[in-house]
């Protein structure tokens, strides 16, 4: 098949790659719809992460069903499934806690941005919907797969509940997927931390009710004017770096929840102040099983439409220009179409 | 009057000092009954903290009621009052959110070692019993000032329930106060991490279900035995140094919540495993005054007896003396009367 590869940081190619196939029997094999690229999937572009030359990239898609190995029983050829990018038997004792993203059988997908995705732990992992989705909803479905379940979790994470004033630091497609989230819990004052005006204007369709275009101290100050220096009674640190994790815990009030998702790289938790404020710090790796079912009823019913975070449509040959135009922030988040 | 000074590491003194006075007219002045030492003044007597030479120390008292500023309305001079370490308004946003510890009008009890000791916001901060309390009641009452309010909030912050597995890292007087909060908030087993067998007594008697004599891996291997390869539901980490943060979320299952107290002393927090695992971490200095109405009940009721944390008892002449008990261990929790 072909797919999406990284050689070096700034390195993609789309190329011909053995054929994923069934290893284990709880496998199942999925032909892809739509694949798209990650926040996260710049760190090895960039350079931040290693990197193993060749390897395929990509962890989120949705596609059919191709082929199942001989003990899946509920995933069945030809279904449309949303695949989560992390896999998980849903039946261990952390996936009946909720935290499917920390299965004792956790798998990934591996080549969402190619023509095919190896699926492990499928009947546990994947959830169909009937029948095939209608063309436009493939965007949303896709933003499943990852970023809405991470967005949410984020959001559950700092425990929002409705009425409250949330922060959201990070303007990604999970940032813009956490302000929604919020939104959806009830919370009255969404603050999304945005200096863009493509994502400032998504953030807004997406429920924010404040926009705070400064960053660092100057944001921060604007959050403790807007929340009459109390600070926000939640927030969502959708972002990874050491400043994202700063401003969060600086605008948090005392005895709130940092909600975190983003991977964090060289983040240095301030665990003095943490103690002082009584700020507390809770998510991780999305268990995006969990929220599948929820989500995707809201995506169904038209009450949510995350897929608004892809401004832009690429056929995967050209997932290069993909990354370039993620990297350089001429894109929110890309989908990729086989 | 004369107070409990540090003057250097390992150099404490009973001396006259200033009398405490009342210096806002929210103030009043307590005539001190039982004093304490807290496993946190040994960091300044080991050193680990800055010293003022001269200050007084002590921020753990009961007493009656001498004096009141012009503002004082519901304490009376004659009233005999538990003085939680931190005192606080009652009345603002982070007070009504249950954060006293971090309320805007936030002050120290400053000599809680000595004759007298000023308490900054008195009708916030004091909760006064029905007359004068049964002598021996007032080690447990004592206890309510600071360990067992911060054992409590361990527990809460880590988010313990009925049923639960809750592991106690750190077996000095919080850490067994947070093992009897575990058992009263309904933990089915709580695992007690103790070496010393009196320790380990007390422990059982506050209603430890298993104690973990192992530190470091061999102790955090023994509890991914006892809750077979799992973890446990909840973690409550009592010591505030790095060893014992590294073992709180080693044994901390995902998902779940370490709930910190102890001042962190060097404490590097390991993020990464924090985001894989999903554990989180709540907790800070204990918003005592949040819980004293509670524990009161529960020490007037005979439900809780947390003063059995107290076994060595010294007049408060003789406090060097309870340093150096303490910083050996030969004592676990040093009551002082003046």
């Amino acid at each position: 098949m072909r797919a999406t590869t990284i050689h070096a940081p700034g390195d993609i190619r789309f190329e011909d790659v053995p054929d994923p196939r069934i290893e284990e029997p709880t496998d199942a094999i999925v032909k892809v719809v739509a694949g798209c690229i990650c926040g996260s999937d710049l760190w090895p572009y960039r350079g931040e992460n290693d990197v193993t030359a060749g390897a395929t990239i990509g962890h989120e898609c949705v596609g059919v069903v191709e082929e199942v190995g001989s003990e899946v029983s509920t995933t069945k050829v030809g279904d449309f499934v949303i695949v989560p990018f992390c896999h998980c038997d849903n039946t261990c004792a952390h996936c009946r806690a909720g935290v499917q993203s920390a299965c004792v059988d956790l798998g990934f997908t591996q080549s969402g941005q190619g023509e095919y995705a190896r699926v492990t732990q499928a009947d546990g992992s994947l959830v169909a919907t009937d029948g095939m989705p209608d063309e436009q909803l493939i965007p949303s479905l896709l933003a499943l797969t990852d970023v809405m379940a991470t967005g949410w979790h984020a959001a559950v994470a700092a425990g929002v509940r409705p009425g409250h004033t949330v922060v959201v630091v990070g303007d990604g497609a999970v940032g813009l997927s956490g302000v929604l989230a919020a939104s959806q819990m009830g919370a009255e004052r969404v603050i999304a931390m945005s200096r863009h005006q493509p994502r400032q204007e998504i953030a807004r369709a997406f429920g924010a009710t404040d926009v705070v275009a400064e960053r660092g101290e100057e944001g921060e100050a604007r959050i403790a004017d807007l929340t009459d220096g109390i600070g926000a009674d939640a927030v969502l640190e959708c972002v990874g770096t050491d400043g994202a994790m700063k401003t969060a815990f600086t605008v948090a009030r005392p005895g709130s929840t940092v909600g975190f998702v983003g991977v964090p790289h060289g983040v240095e938790l301030p665990v003095r102040r943490m103690f002082q404020k009584n700020v507390g710090l809770a998510g991780g790796m999305a268990p995006v099983r969990r929220y599948l079912p929820d989500l995707l009823e809201r995506v169904l019913s038209g009450t949510i439409d995350p897929g608004k975070v892809f401004d832009l449509t690429l056929p995967m040959a050209q997932a290069a220009e993909g990354y370039r135009a993620m990297d350089e922030r001429r894109a929110i988040k890309v989908l990729l179409q086989p």
